[in-house]
């Protein structure tokens, strides 16, 4: 992975008990769920409130996801989510991530994120000009 | 429990992974998911279709719930859900359930929801007459 | 509901897009996440971590659970869980929940589980000494 | 996409009000546990169960992920989840799946999972010779 730079936020989150499976760690369609809370964080970082942003008729929907496992999550587990913008379209935002477990820094996940920007009927819109600049601002860091 | 004769439908569930955590059985919380697909059945087999209800601007919302879990079910168990109609109301409607184990007739879990009519602005609302004789029809059975 | 005097513990959750529904507020199976969560906080304010619980061969399973729904929560609502410890018995206990959200106050979910204490084979078993000591001491105040 | 030919195995879901989310669709996270079922399908397709797996100290983990969203999926939609077997190593298989509305055809998501065996201890392990086999059988399909 190429270098980038500090993260544009980091997001701690307490792994859940609801979170597990039967094999005692994370079951995999939640750290999904992990990195939305990640990316609303970072939104929050650069002004934008992603609720907001939907009562404006606008929402981010996610076209694209990617996760690398590196290793299993436990209940309890403190975990650090680390977020990058890294590109930043008309009417979408590419967004990267790491997870790592904050006891011994372990690396858990890391993922990426493609969203589109719909307007109310949900199809493709540009997104509002300040919400592009807030999110262009922090790839130039 | 009172004698509520024959069930008024029955659902077939197979447990999947995610709804185990580590304790390797069911997640208490999923077995409410399983409730709610065991109710819009029943609703199907008065001829009721959830979906074209919220459509006309009416929904079922639950008010009350209730489980007592008896045994846990486990990853990949093929699961019985009976359900009942016991009381209904002008913009309420009692369901009971009782889920059981297909292999060995185990009982998992017995519960009750109440569930609220509601208009389009989330207030209740009477609900439709044909719904409300429907599941009237099924209580004299 | 009884006085209950002041709450034993108060956990602070946002609500997470992922919760809600296309009702457009919080699903209500999640609440009993919620519940769970706010739990656990109370067991560590009185000393006990759930994990270590576990790891000593030891869990708590929900044998029963309750919710009252009283209005719909909504994605990125701050909540507060009060959470109290009503009952303690040799191997089980009651927890008793009321869920708020902080903007407005309003009540959003009053809730209660029971909990059995079992052994590594999922078989009732006596809570350790020191927990239950802890839970009765909660009861006192 | 290179062509894959017939499909290995094909499996219906019902979308759950659960699986929703406030847009109205799916909610993202969800596609990955239908993933999960169509995958399980299609091994018991060929004869393996993964739970007898399990039992016998082996399991499959995710160790990547991908999903490209085309189009939002709704309550009540039937779905149908075409799975392949792309590539088999020793301790390690490769699946690709299509998601399709049954109703219209249309295309809902596009993805894949990297899964690894692992041992009790969750290390890699080679899988079971039959199980290697059942699953190269399908390649040359």
């Amino acid at each position: 992975m190429r270098d980038r730079g500090s993260p544009h936020s980091t997001t701690k989150i307490r792994v859940r008990y609801a979170e597990t499976d039967m094999m005692g760690v994370v079951y995999h369609a939640n750290y999904l769920v992990y990195l939305e809370i990640a990316r609303v964080d970072l939104l929050r970082t650069a002004g934008i409130r992603y609720r907001d942003l939907e009562d404006a008729g606008y929402s981010l929907a996610v076209t694209e996801a990617r996760c690398r496992y590196l290793s299993g999550a436990r209940y309890d587990d403190d975990l650090a989510i680390d977020t990058w913008v890294v590109d930043v379209g008309a009417a979408s935002v590419l967004f990267e991530y790491e997870i790592r477990r904050e006891e011994d820094g372990r690396r858990i996940v890391e993922g990426s994120t493609e969203l589109a920007c719909l307007g109310e009927t949900l199809r493709p819109r540009r997104m509002p000009v300040e919400v592009k600049a807030a999110l262009e601002g922090l790839l130039g860091r």
